[in-house]
């Protein structure tokens, strides 16, 4: 038991220190590799309960989507039930733990990719579907379009019988107190120096993206991407994660992908596509092309960001240019890994692992 | 006069036989390509008169933008003035053209992007802005977001001082028969077939949109997209034209490009940021770049589809896979050079030229 523990301990500090995973796959074997947002996130600035809070959450959104991998199921159910366990947590900026916007509302932004066939679906601005990203999927099965929008996207949803409810479903306090710091340091900037460090801990208002990408056994990819987009957001702005190429991409040919951070980067950067382009038409490994954009092209330009990249060889990254990024995986052997700051600042405690 | 008009008569069949034009531009030289969309146009669904209406439509907004490219003025005024021309047309689907939503709202979506810094703006799903395109701007230059939707775009817009008008502007006959056309259709596939040829000849009703794309004396690239959707569309569903990367793209080292045809397709492929991909990471030439991603991947995908792709040099492409599209560019030479269908339909009829 001692002995296992260590081993793990060891594995999880050098996934930890080299950020991402390089080997290949056995044939048929899968992975899942997810991310619940990137942003400004410090250890002096998180609790050992919270921290220990989200290492366990990661955990469950991990096993959640490897249960489905084990048993022969598809990437895409993988990286929808690994989504809903991080929509359904108040931890993540998505579902239930969506920031909220200016005007006190909790607007939602998901969607979701075949790697077999590009198929894509998304919704954007829905307030009342406690799953988007299964409203997302809904789109890209049971309609002939890509992306729906707003009231649209929930009559939609409604439709296909996905589970309605109330917005209060989605209020819960920490995010409601992150709008009125928001809103108080937009009065007065210099409030702004005075949040708790709870609060600063979840001051990830821009970025707090949750995603998944897999590969299952018959070697299909998949990937999906889910958030409440930024706290104190106006006009119905929508940030990358609904927007294919961008947030989400996935193609068996080069990789599967979903990015967390600034948005606005992610779309004029094309995140997603390209990296898969890079694979395509240059060749690059999916950690090369995944870490050019994520820590040269989008670092240069001012972007902070983070991404998770998996290839159709089971070859994946995690490559992030913010501080932390809360992400882990999982392969065949079923043992969830998952890491949360850089990799100069290596968690002292084990990471979690599998339930006991 | 005689030989002058026998000249242009020939230089025109020459474009329409070749689709495109691979010469470059001398230094400081402008050039703007516009589209008004693609899709089934066939000569024999359409009058002379309609003919002459598209042409001098054509013409009016290439003029529209080279006065601004001629005087010095940047290609981001030169787009923005090419699509306002069409946004105030009912020929098009996209402004006071645009189609019927489902409910029978007219939904409007635009984007515009800055080739010097790929500085983007986007707007969909918006009802009462005269001009999305400049709403579009508006976001690019006004905020720190690149999309924003429905209500909340309206609101932006207002608070920018654009031009706001009541939904019944955007009321044409035409499209609201189109729409009851399609409602009847739905409800009875045999009335499909007893449409008339006019109404035929507006059965673009999946592909309208309308774009520019234009080259400044400064060398700096720009491109702009507009659209109404697609008739009888549910759902406030998306299409490209709003999306970066999908229906609109812009980056000096590559080309600009605007994109019309089926959306979804757009979106899959992510179609304009593909031709730059293809030309920075494989070294294609715009119309080696773009015929290879309209004609070749979306072809054997199955999304009917044509773009307007201009890079740095001046050189530029016009491919669609479609019946025809309505198209046009116009040089330093201020003449206007337009077309609609493919290259074995050219026409009979000498185009439209510079103003008499």
């Amino acid at each position: 038991m001692l002995l296992r523990t260590l081993f793990r301990t060891i594995a999880a500090l050098l996934v930890a220190v080299s950020g991402y995973s390089q080997s290949t796959a056995t044939e048929g074997e899968t992975v899942l590799v997810i991310h619940g947002g990137a942003g400004t996130i410090l250890r002096a600035n998180m609790s050992p309960e919270l921290e220990l809070q989200y290492r366990e959450k990661l955990a469950e959104a991990l096993r959640a989507g490897h249960g489905i991998l084990a048993s022969g199921g598809t990437s895409l159910d993988a990286v929808e039930a690994a989504i809903h366990v991080m929509e359904d947590s108040p931890l993540f900026n998505a579902g239930r733990g969506s920031v909220f916007a200016h005007d006190g509302r909790n607007e939602m932004d998901a969607s979701i990719m075949d790697g077999r066939n590009r198929m894509a679906g998304a919704v954007t601005s829905v307030t009342i579907i406690r799953h988007p990203i299964s409203a997302a999927r809904a789109v890209m099965e049971k309609s002939e379009h890509v992306l729906l929008s707003g009231r649209g996207a929930e009559l939609f949803a409604t439709a296909q019988g996905l589970e309605i409810v109330a917005p209060e479903w989605f209020w819960t306090e920490r995010r409601w107190k992150q709008l009125q710091d928001a809103l108080r340091a937009e009065q007065n900037p210099a409030a702004a120096a005075n949040l708790t460090p709870d609060a600063e801990a979840f001051v990830d208002h821009k970025f707090g993206t949750v995603g998944a990408v897999a590969l299952d056994s018959r070697g299909n990819l998949a990937a999906g991407t889910s958030t409440g987009g930024r706290t104190n957001k106006r006009w119905n702005r929508v940030g990358d994660s609904p927007i294919i190429g961008a947030g989400t991409w996935a193609d068996n040919r080069t990789c599967a992908v979903s990015g967390t951070g600034h948005g606005e980067f992610f779309m004029r950067w094309v995140v997603g596509y390209d990296i898969a382009a890079l694979m395509e038409y240059r060749g690059l490994s999916v950690k090369e092309a995944s870490e050019l954009v994520i820590n040269d092209k989008l670092k240069k330009a001012g972007g902070e960001a983070g991404a998770i990249a998996l290839d159709s060889k089971g070859n994946f990254a995690m490559p992030f240019n913010s501080a932390g990024m809360y992400r882990g995986y999982i392969r065949s052997d079923g043992i969830p890994r998952v890491a949360i700051y850089g990799e100069d600042e290596r968690p002292a405690s084990p990471p979690a692992q599998e339930a006991p």
